[in-house]
């Protein structure tokens, strides 16, 4: 079995799909589309994709790619993250001037660059392709910010751990494939929709869900790619495969412009907030 | 007068604060925090934000920091995202072997490097910083990809315009100060708020609009920092200060856990969807 992730290996997406699919091949794919054209065409059997992270927000383009394909949600996974500062095996702390790493994970250990004056944060394209970069530059003066399984990839070493101000930092992943099975357990749905252009038009498609006391976990608008400012809803709701939320579906169906199910797959944790 | 942006001179955001504030004096921040501290101190007068992009999505961060402080949001103003060659005078596309850019603007122009088989795309930190760069570093085989205001700011040259894939490619920028004033014709409302953890909450918060007739034209979940899977709404209203927004706004005050006015401006654009 062969599981696609976007970037390089090493990442955030190589932990969680070890977590998910222990066993399977990692293909490090360039980009989200080729993530999403390799699972479509069955070059991979599942893609696993960061969707939303607990400090940063959602990942917009991959709600774009979920409502373009016909792929389908099978699990969450909640990944905590946690920084870490990895240099070449025998640099020391000591002769480290510069930091590599993506600007997020940059900006997401301020705290650490306050205690530690002498090391000056670099800006690179990505976090566990930082870690690589020095590993193939043989860099003696520079360390990376990444994963731990960054340093485990390409043979580097981790000088410090928890790196990180906030510890509550959760990277929330789905596993997709193009198999339409729902698992065992499965009690959230995800789903997108468009309403048509008048007031009022999402307090009715609301409705359809709190009349029949279905819990919404999240909900976002999205802008329509080529449609500068008309929106597309994306929502999770707190139901599984169950009658109520078939009909409540059927009902936002009667007038929405679309509605388009992502996938029905278990919980990944009893975090969710009723809204 | 004094306007902070995020990032390097010549960036969008200097492009959209020249527009909003032809005579101020720009202040380059290093980061989003520094810009709102600024604005906060009474340092700079105002500030000058990217908060959603029609093809990216929402600028998550610029949404928490307009929650953490007591900035009101004074205009909004949509530019036109148009990506250039840029190179340093005297470079020739035909030198030209590598191209610099942040990766998100190196995705948006992916028809021209298929149409260009012999440039290669390198990610960089930044759009404008990578024009900055290649001219201080005096490359003579490279170019950037950034805005036209960039080569001007760093004395470079346009090599070729219009790169991007999608050219319905907007970004929606905030005009942010700590003076409360208004506008006259403000007639669009920003809003946070955050809803007790019950079932059919929003439900309920979205009817004191929907009772009143008052539209949406966008609505948000975003996870509160610190406490992962729970939520803050942000919404925006196109009402201005009206009788029927205070009642509704009022309305939502009783039930919710908070709600805060983060700016009441004129609308930049008529292309708003009702919802």
């Amino acid at each position: 079995m062969r599981v696609a992730i976007q970037g390089e290996r090493g990442s955030f997406s190589h932990a969680a799909a070890t977590h998910l699919l222990p066993r399977a091949e990692l293909v490090a794919c360039a980009s989200s589309r080729e993530v999403f054209a390799n699972t479509s065409s069955g070059r991979v059997q599942a893609a696993v994709i960061p969707i939303e992270n607990s400090l940063a927000g959602s990942v917009a383009e991959h709600f774009d790619l979920l409502l373009s394909h016909s792929l389908h949600i099978h699990r969450e996974f909640l990944l905590r993250i946690e920084h870490c500062l990895i240099a070449a095996p025998g640099t020391r702390t000591q002769q480290v001037r510069r930091v590599l790493s993506h600007p997020v994970a940059l900006d997401q250990c301020r705290q650490f660059f306050r205690s530690h004056r002498g090391l000056r944060p670099e800006p690179f394209y990505d976090t566990a392709g930082s870690v690589k970069h020095l590993m193939e530059r043989g860099l003696t003066d520079a360390a990376a910010i990444a994963g731990s399984q960054a340093a485990r990839e390409y043979g580097a070493r981790v000088l410090r751990k928890g790196l990180e101000d906030n510890k509550q930092n959760f990277t929330r992943f789905f596993l997709i494939s193009r198999n339409p099975k729902i698992h065992p357990g499965a009690n959230k749905t995800s789903i997108a929709f468009a309403t048509k252009n008048i007031a009022g038009a999402l307090f009715k498609a609301l409705s359809v869900f709190a009349l029949r006391e279905i819990s919404l976990s999240k909900i976002e608008s999205r802008p329509v790619p080529g449609r500068p400012w008309e929106y597309v809803f994306y929502a999770d709701l707190l139901c599984g495969r169950e009658k109520r939320a078939e009909q409540a579906l059927n009902h936002l169906a009667e007038f929405a412009e679309f509605v388009k199910v992502l996938g029905i797959y278990p919980a990944a944790a009893s975090r969710s907030k009723k809204t």
